[in-house]
Protein backbone atom coordinates (compact mmCIF):
# COMPACT_ATOMS: atom_id res chain seq x y z
CA UNK A 1 0.00 0.00 0.00
CA UNK A 2 2.71 2.56 0.87
CA UNK A 3 6.55 2.49 1.45
CA UNK A 4 7.30 4.35 4.98
CA UNK A 5 5.19 4.97 7.81
CA UNK A 6 6.87 7.94 10.22
CA UNK A 7 5.03 7.72 14.20
CA UNK A 8 6.02 10.47 15.94
CA UNK A 9 5.78 10.02 20.02
CA UNK A 10 5.86 6.26 21.22
CA UNK A 11 3.59 5.85 24.16
CA UNK A 12 0.91 3.36 24.49
CA UNK A 13 -1.22 4.59 21.65
CA UNK A 14 1.88 5.00 19.46
CA UNK A 15 2.79 1.98 20.21
CA UNK A 16 0.28 -0.21 19.67
CA UNK A 17 -0.95 1.43 16.23
CA UNK A 18 2.86 0.16 15.10
CA UNK A 19 2.68 -3.27 16.51
CA UNK A 20 -0.97 -3.66 14.72
CA UNK A 21 0.13 -1.77 11.56
CA UNK A 22 3.49 -4.41 11.27
CA UNK A 23 1.14 -7.24 12.13
CA UNK A 24 -1.18 -6.42 9.11
CA UNK A 25 2.38 -5.59 6.71
CA UNK A 26 0.66 -2.32 5.01
CA UNK A 27 3.91 -0.22 5.11
CA UNK A 28 7.36 -1.44 4.19
CA UNK A 29 9.29 0.68 7.00
CA UNK A 30 7.65 2.04 10.55
CA UNK A 31 10.02 4.64 11.56
CA UNK A 32 9.92 5.88 15.49
CA UNK A 33 10.40 9.25 16.66
CA UNK A 34 10.40 10.31 20.10
CA UNK A 35 12.47 12.51 22.53
CA UNK A 36 12.72 9.63 24.94
CA UNK A 37 15.87 7.20 23.76
CA UNK A 38 14.49 4.89 26.02
CA UNK A 39 11.09 4.46 24.41
CA UNK A 40 13.14 4.23 21.18
CA UNK A 41 14.84 1.06 22.34
CA UNK A 42 11.75 -0.54 23.87
CA UNK A 43 9.80 0.29 20.93
CA UNK A 44 12.55 -1.71 18.89
CA UNK A 45 12.69 -4.33 21.25
CA UNK A 46 8.91 -4.61 20.86
CA UNK A 47 8.89 -4.69 16.90
CA UNK A 48 6.93 -2.15 16.84
CA UNK A 49 9.74 0.26 14.78
CA UNK A 50 11.75 -1.08 12.50
CA UNK A 51 13.93 1.90 12.96
CA UNK A 52 14.70 5.06 14.71
CA UNK A 53 14.05 8.37 12.59
CA UNK A 54 15.25 12.07 13.03
CA UNK A 55 13.22 14.72 11.57
CA UNK A 56 14.97 14.90 8.86
CA UNK A 57 14.56 11.60 8.15
CA UNK A 58 10.99 12.62 7.47
CA UNK A 59 11.16 13.37 3.98
CA UNK A 60 10.88 9.89 2.86
CA UNK A 61 7.71 9.39 4.42
CA UNK A 62 4.39 8.51 2.72
CA UNK A 63 2.63 8.90 6.38
CA UNK A 64 3.25 10.60 9.11
CA UNK A 65 1.41 9.84 12.44
CA UNK A 66 1.66 12.64 15.25
CA UNK A 67 0.83 10.29 18.61
CA UNK A 68 2.58 12.85 21.08
CA UNK A 69 0.25 14.83 24.19
CA UNK A 70 -1.88 17.50 22.29
CA UNK A 71 0.65 20.20 23.55
CA UNK A 72 2.82 19.63 21.79
CA UNK A 73 1.61 19.53 18.03
CA UNK A 74 2.28 23.45 17.61
CA UNK A 75 6.10 22.52 17.87
CA UNK A 76 6.15 19.48 15.64
CA UNK A 77 4.32 20.98 12.77
CA UNK A 78 7.02 23.21 12.89
CA UNK A 79 9.86 20.69 12.74
CA UNK A 80 7.73 19.26 9.75
CA UNK A 81 8.04 22.30 8.01
CA UNK A 82 11.64 22.42 7.62
CA UNK A 83 11.78 19.33 6.21
CA UNK A 84 11.43 19.10 2.90
CA UNK A 85 8.45 16.83 3.15
CA UNK A 86 7.33 14.58 -0.21
CA UNK A 87 4.61 16.40 -2.43
CA UNK A 88 1.81 13.16 -1.38
CA UNK A 89 2.85 12.83 2.21
CA UNK A 90 -0.05 12.41 4.45
CA UNK A 91 -0.42 13.80 8.04
CA UNK A 92 -2.54 12.74 10.37
CA UNK A 93 -2.65 12.29 14.29
CA UNK A 94 -4.37 10.32 17.49
CA UNK A 95 -5.09 13.78 19.49
CA UNK A 96 -7.90 13.42 21.91
CA UNK A 97 -8.28 17.24 20.78
CA UNK A 98 -9.31 18.50 17.12
CA UNK A 99 -10.23 21.75 17.13
CA UNK A 100 -6.92 22.97 18.86
CA UNK A 101 -4.68 20.60 16.56
CA UNK A 102 -6.12 21.62 13.91
CA UNK A 103 -5.50 25.27 14.70
CA UNK A 104 -1.94 24.31 15.71
CA UNK A 105 -1.51 23.08 11.80
CA UNK A 106 -3.13 25.98 10.30
CA UNK A 107 -0.76 28.59 12.38
CA UNK A 108 2.10 26.61 11.17
CA UNK A 109 1.11 25.82 7.66
CA UNK A 110 -0.28 28.53 6.27
CA UNK A 111 -0.16 28.13 2.08
CA UNK A 112 0.86 25.04 0.34
CA UNK A 113 -1.20 23.20 2.83
CA UNK A 114 0.06 19.00 2.98
CA UNK A 115 -2.47 16.67 3.18
CA UNK A 116 -3.11 16.58 7.74
CA UNK A 117 -6.47 14.02 8.24
CA UNK A 118 -7.16 14.64 11.76
CA UNK A 119 -8.17 11.55 13.69
CA UNK A 120 -8.75 10.13 17.09
CA UNK A 121 -8.88 6.52 18.40
CA UNK A 122 -11.51 6.35 21.25
CA UNK A 123 -9.63 3.95 22.70
CA UNK A 124 -6.31 4.01 25.24
CA UNK A 125 -5.20 2.16 28.72
CA UNK A 126 -4.62 4.02 32.10
CA UNK A 127 -0.99 2.22 31.77
CA UNK A 128 1.22 4.76 29.76
CA UNK A 129 4.49 3.92 27.49
CA UNK A 130 5.41 1.92 25.09
CA UNK A 131 6.03 -1.17 27.12
CA UNK A 132 2.11 -1.32 27.47
CA UNK A 133 1.20 -1.46 23.92
CA UNK A 134 -1.04 -4.38 22.91
CA UNK A 135 -1.28 -4.45 19.09
CA UNK A 136 -5.75 -5.69 19.51
CA UNK A 137 -6.01 -1.83 20.85
CA UNK A 138 -8.19 -0.91 18.31
CA UNK A 139 -10.07 -3.95 17.96
CA UNK A 140 -13.89 -2.98 17.65
CA UNK A 141 -12.82 0.63 18.77
CA UNK A 142 -14.35 3.60 17.19
CA UNK A 143 -11.63 6.29 15.98
CA UNK A 144 -13.33 9.31 14.91
CA UNK A 145 -12.09 11.51 12.04
CA UNK A 146 -12.61 15.15 11.21
CA UNK A 147 -12.16 15.84 7.87
CA UNK A 148 -10.81 19.62 7.04
CA UNK A 149 -11.26 20.91 3.80
CA UNK A 150 -8.84 20.65 1.76
CA UNK A 151 -8.19 16.88 2.55
CA UNK A 152 -8.59 15.01 -0.77
CA UNK A 153 -10.42 11.88 -1.32
CA UNK A 154 -7.18 9.71 -1.32
CA UNK A 155 -5.80 11.09 2.19
CA UNK A 156 -9.05 10.84 3.80
CA UNK A 157 -9.24 7.10 2.02
CA UNK A 158 -5.88 6.26 2.80
CA UNK A 159 -6.20 7.23 7.02
CA UNK A 160 -9.88 5.15 6.91
CA UNK A 161 -7.94 2.32 5.54
CA UNK A 162 -5.41 2.35 7.69
CA UNK A 163 -7.38 2.37 10.64
CA UNK A 164 -9.95 -0.25 9.37
CA UNK A 165 -7.32 -2.56 8.78
CA UNK A 166 -5.91 -2.63 12.53
CA UNK A 167 -9.69 -3.48 13.39
CA UNK A 168 -11.45 -0.33 13.87
CA UNK A 169 -14.42 1.27 13.06
CA UNK A 170 -14.11 4.63 11.61
CA UNK A 171 -16.75 7.28 11.65
CA UNK A 172 -16.68 10.92 10.74
CA UNK A 173 -17.80 14.07 12.49
CA UNK A 174 -17.26 17.80 12.59
CA UNK A 175 -14.71 18.99 14.44
CA UNK A 176 -16.24 21.12 17.19
CA UNK A 177 -18.73 17.84 17.80
CA UNK A 178 -16.15 15.97 18.11
CA UNK A 179 -14.48 18.26 21.19
CA UNK A 180 -18.10 18.65 22.62
CA UNK A 181 -19.09 15.10 22.94
CA UNK A 182 -14.95 13.61 23.97
CA UNK A 183 -15.37 16.36 26.62
CA UNK A 184 -18.25 14.95 27.97
CA UNK A 185 -17.50 11.26 27.87
CA UNK A 186 -13.90 11.34 27.96
CA UNK A 187 -12.50 14.67 29.20
CA UNK A 188 -14.90 15.53 32.44
CA UNK A 189 -14.74 12.25 33.46
CA UNK A 190 -10.94 12.13 33.61
CA UNK A 191 -11.17 15.91 35.36
CA UNK A 192 -13.51 14.33 38.07
CA UNK A 193 -11.94 11.65 38.85
CA UNK A 194 -8.47 13.35 39.33
CA UNK A 195 -10.44 15.79 41.48
CA UNK A 196 -11.72 12.84 43.76
CA UNK A 197 -8.38 11.37 44.63
CA UNK A 198 -6.74 14.64 44.96
CA UNK A 199 -9.48 15.63 47.45
CA UNK A 200 -9.44 12.51 49.40
CA UNK A 201 -5.74 12.24 49.23
CA UNK A 202 -5.02 15.05 50.73
CA UNK A 203 -7.30 14.14 53.74
CA UNK A 204 -4.74 13.41 56.93
CA UNK A 205 -6.38 10.27 56.88
CA UNK A 206 -5.74 9.17 53.50
CA UNK A 207 -4.15 6.09 54.64
CA UNK A 208 -7.37 4.75 56.19
CA UNK A 209 -9.84 5.88 53.58
CA UNK A 210 -7.53 4.28 50.89
CA UNK A 211 -7.58 1.05 52.87
CA UNK A 212 -11.29 0.85 53.17
CA UNK A 213 -11.85 1.27 49.52
CA UNK A 214 -13.59 -1.65 47.39
CA UNK A 215 -14.05 -2.41 43.54
CA UNK A 216 -16.46 0.48 43.23
CA UNK A 217 -13.31 3.17 44.16
CA UNK A 218 -11.11 1.43 42.02
CA UNK A 219 -13.05 1.27 39.06
CA UNK A 220 -14.46 4.10 39.48
CA UNK A 221 -10.84 6.33 40.18
CA UNK A 222 -9.26 3.73 37.53
CA UNK A 223 -8.26 6.63 34.90
CA UNK A 224 -7.17 9.27 37.72
CA UNK A 225 -3.54 6.62 37.25
CA UNK A 226 -3.88 7.81 33.63
CA UNK A 227 -0.89 10.12 32.42
CA UNK A 228 -0.93 13.18 33.69
CA UNK A 229 0.45 15.16 30.89
CA UNK A 230 -1.71 14.17 28.29
CA UNK A 231 -4.01 14.88 30.46
CA UNK A 232 -3.27 18.66 31.01
CA UNK A 233 -2.66 18.88 27.56
CA UNK A 234 -6.05 17.95 26.62
CA UNK A 235 -8.12 20.14 29.36
CA UNK A 236 -5.97 23.21 28.32
CA UNK A 237 -6.47 22.60 24.65
CA UNK A 238 -10.27 21.51 24.81
CA UNK A 239 -11.23 24.67 27.15
CA UNK A 240 -14.29 25.87 26.61
CA UNK A 241 -16.12 22.39 26.14
CA UNK A 242 -14.81 21.44 29.32
CA UNK A 243 -15.44 24.18 31.22
CA UNK A 244 -19.04 24.72 30.43
CA UNK A 245 -19.73 20.73 31.20
CA UNK A 246 -17.64 21.49 34.35
CA UNK A 247 -20.33 24.27 35.26
CA UNK A 248 -23.25 22.10 34.24
CA UNK A 249 -21.86 19.86 36.77
CA UNK A 250 -21.80 21.96 39.53
CA UNK A 251 -25.54 22.76 38.92
CA UNK A 252 -26.18 19.08 38.66
CA UNK A 253 -24.49 19.14 42.26
CA UNK A 254 -25.73 22.05 43.48
CA UNK A 255 -29.36 20.23 42.80
CA UNK A 256 -28.50 16.88 44.15
CA UNK A 257 -27.56 18.75 47.58
CA UNK A 258 -30.88 21.00 47.79
CA UNK A 259 -32.78 17.32 47.73
CA UNK A 260 -30.22 15.95 50.30
CA UNK A 261 -31.05 18.63 52.41
CA UNK A 262 -34.69 18.51 52.63
CA UNK A 263 -34.59 15.09 52.78
CA UNK A 264 -36.53 14.29 49.57
CA UNK A 265 -36.45 10.21 49.47
CA UNK A 266 -38.70 10.12 46.16
CA UNK A 267 -36.79 12.74 44.00
CA UNK A 268 -33.50 11.35 45.18
CA UNK A 269 -34.68 7.89 43.74
CA UNK A 270 -36.15 9.23 40.41
CA UNK A 271 -32.62 11.10 40.15
CA UNK A 272 -30.33 7.77 40.82
CA UNK A 273 -33.26 5.55 38.83
CA UNK A 274 -32.81 7.50 35.71
CA UNK A 275 -29.25 7.80 35.75
CA UNK A 276 -29.39 3.82 36.28
CA UNK A 277 -31.62 3.36 33.38
CA UNK A 278 -29.79 5.11 31.01
CA UNK A 279 -26.37 4.04 31.74
CA UNK A 280 -27.98 -0.11 31.71
CA UNK A 281 -29.69 1.30 27.84
CA UNK A 282 -26.00 1.29 26.75
CA UNK A 283 -23.90 -0.86 28.55
CA UNK A 284 -24.21 -4.32 30.01
CA UNK A 285 -21.18 -4.75 31.74
CA UNK A 286 -22.19 -3.66 35.55
CA UNK B 1 -21.07 -23.57 66.07
CA UNK B 2 -24.74 -22.62 65.93
CA UNK B 3 -28.02 -23.91 65.01
CA UNK B 4 -29.95 -21.59 62.94
CA UNK B 5 -29.13 -18.49 61.05
CA UNK B 6 -31.98 -15.81 59.76
CA UNK B 7 -30.92 -13.04 56.62
CA UNK B 8 -33.63 -10.85 56.24
CA UNK B 9 -33.05 -9.67 52.62
CA UNK B 10 -31.78 -12.06 50.15
CA UNK B 11 -29.92 -9.62 47.47
CA UNK B 12 -26.90 -10.12 46.41
CA UNK B 13 -24.92 -8.97 49.89
CA UNK B 14 -27.22 -11.55 52.03
CA UNK B 15 -27.60 -13.95 49.17
CA UNK B 16 -23.80 -14.39 48.69
CA UNK B 17 -23.47 -14.64 52.51
CA UNK B 18 -26.09 -17.53 52.82
CA UNK B 19 -23.98 -18.98 50.06
CA UNK B 20 -20.35 -18.74 51.27
CA UNK B 21 -22.00 -19.67 54.82
CA UNK B 22 -23.64 -22.68 53.94
CA UNK B 23 -20.51 -24.08 51.61
CA UNK B 24 -18.67 -23.49 55.84
CA UNK B 25 -21.33 -25.68 57.04
CA UNK B 26 -21.80 -23.23 60.60
CA UNK B 27 -24.99 -23.50 60.58
CA UNK B 28 -27.22 -26.03 61.08
CA UNK B 29 -30.38 -24.03 58.99
CA UNK B 30 -30.48 -20.68 57.05
CA UNK B 31 -33.65 -19.62 56.94
CA UNK B 32 -34.35 -16.33 54.19
CA UNK B 33 -37.08 -13.73 54.95
CA UNK B 34 -37.80 -11.60 51.93
CA UNK B 35 -40.77 -9.46 51.25
CA UNK B 36 -39.97 -10.38 47.83
CA UNK B 37 -41.54 -14.09 47.19
CA UNK B 38 -39.59 -14.53 43.94
CA UNK B 39 -36.40 -14.05 45.69
CA UNK B 40 -36.56 -16.32 47.80
CA UNK B 41 -37.32 -19.20 45.25
CA UNK B 42 -34.35 -18.22 43.44
CA UNK B 43 -32.46 -18.45 47.17
CA UNK B 44 -33.65 -21.73 48.00
CA UNK B 45 -33.29 -22.72 44.02
CA UNK B 46 -29.77 -21.47 44.17
CA UNK B 47 -29.12 -23.36 47.68
CA UNK B 48 -28.33 -20.24 49.32
CA UNK B 49 -31.44 -21.03 52.40
CA UNK B 50 -32.94 -24.40 53.52
CA UNK B 51 -36.18 -22.72 54.03
CA UNK B 52 -38.23 -19.74 54.11
CA UNK B 53 -39.17 -17.90 57.11
CA UNK B 54 -41.78 -15.54 58.62
CA UNK B 55 -40.72 -13.04 61.27
CA UNK B 56 -42.64 -15.51 63.43
CA UNK B 57 -40.21 -18.54 62.80
CA UNK B 58 -37.34 -16.29 64.05
CA UNK B 59 -37.80 -17.07 68.11
CA UNK B 60 -35.83 -19.84 67.11
CA UNK B 61 -33.11 -17.96 65.33
CA UNK B 62 -29.72 -17.87 67.23
CA UNK B 63 -28.20 -15.25 64.18
CA UNK B 64 -30.44 -12.62 62.56
CA UNK B 65 -28.73 -10.69 59.96
CA UNK B 66 -29.98 -7.97 58.23
CA UNK B 67 -29.51 -7.60 54.99
CA UNK B 68 -32.01 -4.92 53.28
CA UNK B 69 -31.65 -1.36 52.30
CA UNK B 70 -30.73 1.24 55.20
CA UNK B 71 -33.73 2.84 54.86
CA UNK B 72 -35.79 -0.69 56.24
CA UNK B 73 -34.01 -0.90 59.31
CA UNK B 74 -36.13 0.69 61.53
CA UNK B 75 -39.46 -1.25 60.31
CA UNK B 76 -37.57 -4.64 60.12
CA UNK B 77 -36.40 -3.56 64.42
CA UNK B 78 -40.03 -2.79 65.16
CA UNK B 79 -40.89 -6.80 63.72
CA UNK B 80 -38.43 -8.24 65.87
CA UNK B 81 -39.51 -6.62 68.29
CA UNK B 82 -42.96 -8.22 68.65
CA UNK B 83 -41.32 -11.63 68.32
CA UNK B 84 -40.03 -13.60 71.58
CA UNK B 85 -37.14 -13.84 70.20
CA UNK B 86 -33.84 -16.18 72.54
CA UNK B 87 -32.59 -14.23 74.96
CA UNK B 88 -29.25 -15.26 73.31
CA UNK B 89 -29.92 -14.32 70.09
CA UNK B 90 -27.14 -12.10 68.45
CA UNK B 91 -28.47 -10.20 65.58
CA UNK B 92 -26.34 -8.35 63.05
CA UNK B 93 -26.66 -6.36 59.92
CA UNK B 94 -24.28 -5.06 56.49
CA UNK B 95 -25.48 -2.20 55.84
CA UNK B 96 -23.52 1.13 54.58
CA UNK B 97 -24.30 3.09 57.24
CA UNK B 98 -23.68 2.69 60.75
CA UNK B 99 -24.96 5.26 63.21
CA UNK B 100 -28.38 5.54 61.50
CA UNK B 101 -29.33 1.86 62.00
CA UNK B 102 -27.81 2.20 65.55
CA UNK B 103 -30.21 4.86 66.23
CA UNK B 104 -32.34 2.82 64.29
CA UNK B 105 -32.27 -0.26 67.05
CA UNK B 106 -32.27 2.37 69.59
CA UNK B 107 -35.84 3.65 68.58
CA UNK B 108 -37.30 0.74 68.69
CA UNK B 109 -35.31 -1.24 71.45
CA UNK B 110 -35.12 1.16 74.51
CA UNK B 111 -34.77 -1.55 77.32
CA UNK B 112 -33.60 -5.32 77.45
CA UNK B 113 -31.54 -4.79 74.78
CA UNK B 114 -30.81 -7.92 72.47
CA UNK B 115 -26.90 -7.71 71.44
CA UNK B 116 -26.90 -6.07 68.37
CA UNK B 117 -23.13 -6.41 66.64
CA UNK B 118 -23.25 -3.77 63.91
CA UNK B 119 -21.05 -4.90 60.95
CA UNK B 120 -20.29 -3.98 57.65
CA UNK B 121 -18.84 -5.97 54.33
CA UNK B 122 -16.64 -3.58 51.92
CA UNK B 123 -17.84 -5.29 49.05
CA UNK B 124 -20.30 -5.64 46.64
CA UNK B 125 -21.60 -5.85 43.15
CA UNK B 126 -23.19 -3.33 40.86
CA UNK B 127 -25.32 -6.32 39.71
CA UNK B 128 -28.56 -6.58 42.37
CA UNK B 129 -30.50 -9.65 43.25
CA UNK B 130 -29.71 -13.00 44.66
CA UNK B 131 -29.01 -14.26 40.95
CA UNK B 132 -26.50 -12.45 41.24
CA UNK B 133 -24.80 -13.99 44.52
CA UNK B 134 -20.98 -15.27 44.65
CA UNK B 135 -20.27 -16.77 47.65
CA UNK B 136 -16.66 -15.80 47.34
CA UNK B 137 -18.01 -12.11 47.36
CA UNK B 138 -16.09 -11.69 50.64
CA UNK B 139 -12.50 -13.41 50.14
CA UNK B 140 -10.13 -11.36 51.50
CA UNK B 141 -12.30 -8.48 51.75
CA UNK B 142 -12.80 -5.99 54.84
CA UNK B 143 -15.49 -6.03 57.25
CA UNK B 144 -16.03 -3.18 59.54
CA UNK B 145 -17.66 -4.30 62.86
CA UNK B 146 -18.21 -0.98 65.31
CA UNK B 147 -19.27 -2.52 68.89
CA UNK B 148 -21.97 -0.91 70.69
CA UNK B 149 -21.39 -0.41 74.41
CA UNK B 150 -23.63 -3.02 75.50
CA UNK B 151 -22.02 -5.64 73.47
CA UNK B 152 -20.56 -8.80 75.58
CA UNK B 153 -17.34 -10.12 74.07
CA UNK B 154 -19.50 -13.62 72.74
CA UNK B 155 -21.61 -11.89 70.54
CA UNK B 156 -18.68 -9.69 68.76
CA UNK B 157 -16.69 -13.03 68.26
CA UNK B 158 -19.59 -14.70 66.96
CA UNK B 159 -20.03 -12.16 64.57
CA UNK B 160 -16.29 -11.74 63.60
CA UNK B 161 -15.69 -15.39 63.75
CA UNK B 162 -18.81 -15.77 61.30
CA UNK B 163 -17.33 -12.78 58.48
CA UNK B 164 -13.65 -14.52 59.06
CA UNK B 165 -15.08 -18.25 58.15
CA UNK B 166 -16.40 -16.23 54.89
CA UNK B 167 -12.73 -15.13 54.37
CA UNK B 168 -12.97 -11.50 55.19
CA UNK B 169 -10.31 -8.96 56.98
CA UNK B 170 -12.30 -7.84 60.26
CA UNK B 171 -11.59 -4.62 61.56
CA UNK B 172 -13.57 -2.51 64.32
CA UNK B 173 -13.80 1.09 63.87
CA UNK B 174 -16.25 3.81 66.04
CA UNK B 175 -19.38 4.46 64.61
CA UNK B 176 -18.95 7.96 63.17
CA UNK B 177 -15.33 7.33 61.60
CA UNK B 178 -17.32 4.42 59.75
CA UNK B 179 -19.12 6.56 58.38
CA UNK B 180 -17.02 9.76 57.50
CA UNK B 181 -14.47 7.26 55.54
CA UNK B 182 -17.54 5.34 53.70
CA UNK B 183 -18.98 8.68 52.61
CA UNK B 184 -15.14 9.57 51.00
CA UNK B 185 -14.66 6.38 49.15
CA UNK B 186 -18.22 4.75 48.59
CA UNK B 187 -21.25 7.06 49.22
CA UNK B 188 -19.11 10.87 47.56
CA UNK B 189 -18.22 8.57 44.09
CA UNK B 190 -21.47 6.63 43.86
CA UNK B 191 -23.71 10.27 44.06
CA UNK B 192 -20.60 11.35 41.69
CA UNK B 193 -21.25 8.92 39.09
CA UNK B 194 -24.94 9.08 39.29
CA UNK B 195 -25.13 12.42 38.44
CA UNK B 196 -22.31 12.39 35.73
CA UNK B 197 -24.48 9.88 34.00
CA UNK B 198 -27.72 11.84 34.33
CA UNK B 199 -26.14 14.68 33.40
CA UNK B 200 -25.38 13.04 29.89
CA UNK B 201 -27.85 11.08 29.63
CA UNK B 202 -30.45 14.35 29.70
CA UNK B 203 -28.51 15.79 26.77
CA UNK B 204 -30.56 15.49 23.54
CA UNK B 205 -27.81 13.75 22.58
CA UNK B 206 -27.18 11.13 24.48
CA UNK B 207 -27.49 8.42 21.87
CA UNK B 208 -24.35 9.79 20.43
CA UNK B 209 -22.70 10.87 23.46
CA UNK B 210 -22.93 7.30 24.85
CA UNK B 211 -21.65 5.37 21.58
CA UNK B 212 -18.43 7.06 21.67
CA UNK B 213 -17.44 6.28 25.03
CA UNK B 214 -14.66 3.61 25.73
CA UNK B 215 -13.29 1.42 28.26
CA UNK B 216 -12.59 4.57 30.75
CA UNK B 217 -16.03 5.76 31.01
CA UNK B 218 -17.65 2.35 31.37
CA UNK B 219 -15.34 1.86 34.57
CA UNK B 220 -15.99 5.10 35.78
CA UNK B 221 -19.94 4.89 35.48
CA UNK B 222 -20.48 1.43 36.39
CA UNK B 223 -21.47 2.44 40.19
CA UNK B 224 -24.36 4.36 38.43
CA UNK B 225 -25.69 0.77 37.57
CA UNK B 226 -26.11 -0.15 41.47
CA UNK B 227 -29.22 -0.22 42.84
CA UNK B 228 -31.08 3.00 43.11
CA UNK B 229 -33.02 2.20 46.63
CA UNK B 230 -30.25 0.90 48.36
CA UNK B 231 -28.24 4.21 46.99
CA UNK B 232 -30.93 6.37 48.03
CA UNK B 233 -31.05 5.10 51.62
CA UNK B 234 -27.50 5.28 52.34
CA UNK B 235 -27.51 8.93 50.82
CA UNK B 236 -30.54 10.03 53.02
CA UNK B 237 -29.16 7.99 56.14
CA UNK B 238 -25.73 9.60 55.77
CA UNK B 239 -26.51 13.09 55.13
CA UNK B 240 -24.13 15.37 56.96
CA UNK B 241 -20.64 13.20 56.34
CA UNK B 242 -22.26 13.47 52.72
CA UNK B 243 -23.00 17.08 52.53
CA UNK B 244 -19.54 17.92 53.59
CA UNK B 245 -17.89 16.20 51.30
CA UNK B 246 -19.83 17.64 48.50
CA UNK B 247 -19.39 20.74 49.45
CA UNK B 248 -15.67 19.94 49.94
CA UNK B 249 -15.64 18.57 45.84
CA UNK B 250 -17.49 21.68 44.48
CA UNK B 251 -14.77 23.50 46.11
CA UNK B 252 -12.26 21.37 44.47
CA UNK B 253 -14.08 21.85 41.00
CA UNK B 254 -14.38 25.85 41.66
CA UNK B 255 -10.54 25.75 42.23
CA UNK B 256 -9.76 23.41 39.08
CA UNK B 257 -12.23 25.69 37.15
CA UNK B 258 -9.90 28.94 38.35
CA UNK B 259 -6.90 27.14 37.33
CA UNK B 260 -8.70 26.02 33.72
CA UNK B 261 -9.65 29.74 33.18
CA UNK B 262 -6.38 30.76 33.83
CA UNK B 263 -4.57 28.41 31.43
CA UNK B 264 -2.58 27.87 34.67
CA UNK B 265 -0.36 24.78 32.88
CA UNK B 266 2.00 24.03 35.69
CA UNK B 267 -0.84 24.17 38.42
CA UNK B 268 -2.90 22.09 36.66
CA UNK B 269 -0.25 19.26 35.77
CA UNK B 270 0.73 19.83 39.53
CA UNK B 271 -2.67 18.52 40.63
CA UNK B 272 -3.15 15.39 38.18
CA UNK B 273 0.53 13.89 39.06
CA UNK B 274 -0.51 14.21 42.87
CA UNK B 275 -3.91 12.54 42.18
CA UNK B 276 -2.21 9.76 40.05
CA UNK B 277 1.00 9.14 42.57
CA UNK B 278 -2.15 8.32 45.51
CA UNK B 279 -3.91 6.62 43.84
CA UNK B 280 -0.75 4.67 42.65
CA UNK B 281 0.69 4.42 46.01
CA UNK B 282 -2.79 2.62 46.65
CA UNK B 283 -3.96 0.56 43.93
CA UNK B 284 -1.63 -1.40 41.09
CA UNK B 285 -4.78 -2.34 38.56
CA UNK B 286 -4.47 0.82 36.66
Amino acid sequence: MNEVLAIIGLGVIGGSLALALKEQKIFKQIVGIDKNKSNLNKALELGAVDKFGEYADLSGADVIILAIPVGGFFDVFQQLKKVKLKKTVVISDVGSTKKSVVADFFKVFDQDLPQFVPAHPIAGREKSGVENAVKQLFFNKKVIITPLEHNDQNSLSLIRQLWERVGALVVELPLDIHDEILAATSHLPHVLAFLLVDLLGQDLNHQAIFSFTAGGFRDFTRIASSDFVMWRDICLQNQQPILQLLNQYRNKINQFEYLLQKGDKDAIGELFLRAKKARDNHFDDN
